[in-house]
């Protein structure tokens, strides 16, 4: 281990945002999934939650996008309840991802702080469930012809606008030093 | 066509950025050159430019993404040269994307009026030549350990980040009567 790459690793410990997560429900298409870890590392997410009950999350290929599985830590849950509860615990506001009446622009959303975002099935979007439990609903704006974008491309749009609001705030390390003592071991390991 | 149907393909067009494209050079993979075409329908690109010498444009495959495919014209060069001589002729700035020194951040840039982005191969990126001749090279800016994104990802990220500007400007409709009237009698027929 040189000691550019543990400062490296020291520096994205860093800027992980422990109050940023996705809620991966069902995606079931390995690029997708592997997109999704890939932006989730880009912007800081330290942590996904993963809620597969009718499908298996997918095996992800030799990529390089590959990597993004040893830098993002996954939670997975066998349901949306405990899931929820478990987010909630940690003070974490609850957004789905669904076309439909009453939501919000995501540009409208205040992604600075405690804020878990749900990504539905590429066929079946958010289940009801999953829509019913939460604190919200949002949408991306859209103004074209096709109704919907992929689902790995809306996980990285949102994911960039809760970044870039967080840029603009300067914020501050997140972590506090006994956490990033404690990953840094293990990352070091990796 | 019902009237709806008309009124929908109406709403479309008057939203329909024609100073806002994206430049694909070399792009092979048929998952993110759809993905691309989603993304530049959903925030209104009109056209898209292609760059494809030592590729072919690869096949779309015909899923719902597929249908990106009719509602994004794409203007194929042979060559960069060809491709940005063409743009500037049309008024467009050229922006490349490549992780480098000099590169200003996609936040730092205005893209709300007459912008051309220039996405890369997944393995080489951004050629030489398209960088040398550009105005300027920007980047997405990354706090996690992997070094890229995933090209379709990075594409939708600062497309959405033009579409966000201009939604702020509250940006009025773009094509004159003639064009749109035009385009409206071609989309019709599709």
């Amino acid at each position: 281990m040189t000691e550019r790459r543990e400062e490296k690793l020291l520096n994205v410990l860093r800027h992980r945002q422990s109050d940023l997560t996705v809620v991966m429900e069902e995606i079931h298409d390995p690029h997708n999934v592997s997109a999704i870890l890939r932006s989730a590392d880009a912007v800081g997410v330290l942590e996904v939650q993963l809620i597969y009950v009718k499908n298996k999350f997918p095996k992800i290929g030799k990529k390089s996008s590959a990597s993004a599985m040893k830098w993002v830590t996954r939670r997975p849950f066998t349901s949306v309840e405990s899931c929820y509860h478990r987010l909630r615990s940690e003070g974490f506001a609850i957004y789905t991802t669904h076309l439909g009446q009453g939501s919000k622009s995501l540009y409208e959303l205040d992604l600075t702080k405690n804020v878990a975002l749900v990504f539905g099935n590429e066929h079946e979007g958010v289940s009801e469930e999953a829509r019913r439990l939460a604190d919200g609903n949002f949408q991306i704006p859209m103004s074209g012809m096709i109704a919907s974008l992929n689902v790995s491309v809306a996980c990285a749009v949102s994911l960039y606008e809760a970044f870039r609001q967080r840029m603009a705030l300067g914020r501050a390390t997140l972590l506090d030093d006994e956490k990033l003592g404690k990953l840094f071991d293990e990352w070091k390991r990796k």
